[in-house]
């Protein structure tokens, strides 16, 4: 049930996300407060270092924070992330996310999201709060958290 | 000289950084731990709230960290990075960023970089640290720092 | 009037803030959404390479940011910190800090706060986001924001 | 061998730790790049609001951060922290923590701490990056990383 909801919200999530859509992800897994996206880095994300421009990095793990906290049937926002880059990513590199949830409050949530390229190297390591509003996705699902 | 060699590192740094170009972003203002840059927020930055994706403020920040901290000669890298979202950006939104230099180490350096929109508003706060490599961006440059 | 009531919050909270107490922070000035505080390094503050724990600049700034955000009249909280520590602090540095605010919006308020020693050096840069609450310090002010 | 290292790190570290004294932290593992440590809040650690100072929750992250890190041998300064406050702690709470090794490079390492209180749920995640200097805590120990 909540699976099911949390399939519907990120699908009229990601209809619209026009970014999430030129970054090519993927979804490998939603589930609600959860989510696995893998993405390929093309020639258009690089930076003048001939790496991976560090705000695709952000965004695809920023994608992640989005789809695992709305999944539970309330709009939330991010209010501060922060990102640390241990090892540079390069043209071609496949890049897969997961999301993992630390906290959950009536107000807020707090995510981690760990960012691997293709050998399992930790590239990334993305820490998320967001504010859940009132507002709910569905509206007639009163079940929804 | 200093500003000259700036100057020269920044055009070599954006003329391959194609995803700053995809941004459309125009430099304003280039000096050695300083910067402005000015970008005009389109349809295919949106995320699914239609809104503008966290991810493309962040980058828009992320490469005045990047021009900011270059300008001084030696090639730097972003270690840290992290923004705080007051308020939303949106479609056809022309946002300018500021970068200011907190503090420069022989190893490290610091900045903030403020985000505003077209009316004045802050909407984005970002703080990154760089780590400062030994590498020279022009090693004939014997001045530079 | 709301210089009187920012007054009024930071003296009840200090009252019982045991820990800024501990600290020996001294109050310069304090007004809604600023403040600027100091305290001296004691011994008892150094950690295990006989600089100073970065806990207590931590702290130093963390109080900073309580008495900024709550002198606008609602019980705030913090929910994300940062802080880059530049330079080390040693015993008996003299520390200053400075809160500002980057912005505050109807849920929450965002701070850099900047901390100094006595010659005049930075030696940490934090930024904080607080929640504010519905709740009053004084709800029979009826004009407090 | 890297065990017994460590450990002889942390005892030198610690003996000169007046902060962490204070703090009352014990050690309930050490090793490298891993630590778990616990505390029990008392009145003097609270702030004006009634709970803890969130200094106090933040330095007892920190102390983990600087014991894990220096374990591998090599002195490692923190350069840039983030903490989440999910959940308030209380006078009286036992806290623990946990410090694990995101990732590990030639120069920086990055560590994720989670703190929990004696009922097991999160009351802060912290994120840190520490500079790994080249300076060794036992220079005769020729195998130290």
């Amino acid at each position: 049930m909540s699976q099911d909801l949390a399939n519907r919200i990120v699908d009229k999530m990601f209809d619209n996300d026009w970014f999430s859509q030129w970054l090519g992800i993927e979804r490998v897994l939603i589930e609600p407060g959860h989510c696995i996206l893998r993405m390929k880095v093309r020639k258009e994300m690089l930076n003048g270092f001939g790496s991976t421009h560090g705000g695709i990095t952000f965004s695809f793990a920023d994608s992640a924070l989005a789809f695992a906290s709305n999944a539970h049937g309330r709009l939330s926002v991010a209010l501060d992330c922060n990102i640390s880059f241990p090892v540079a990513v390069k043209e071609g590199d496949v890049l897969t996310c997961e999301a993992k949830e630390l906290s959950l409050t009536a107000k807020t949530g707090t995510y981690l999201i760990e960012v691997k390229n293709q050998k399992d190297q930790d590239v990334a390591f993305f820490k998320g709060t967001v504010y859940r509003t009132s507002k709910q996705w569905f509206p007639s699902d009163t079940n929804s958290e």
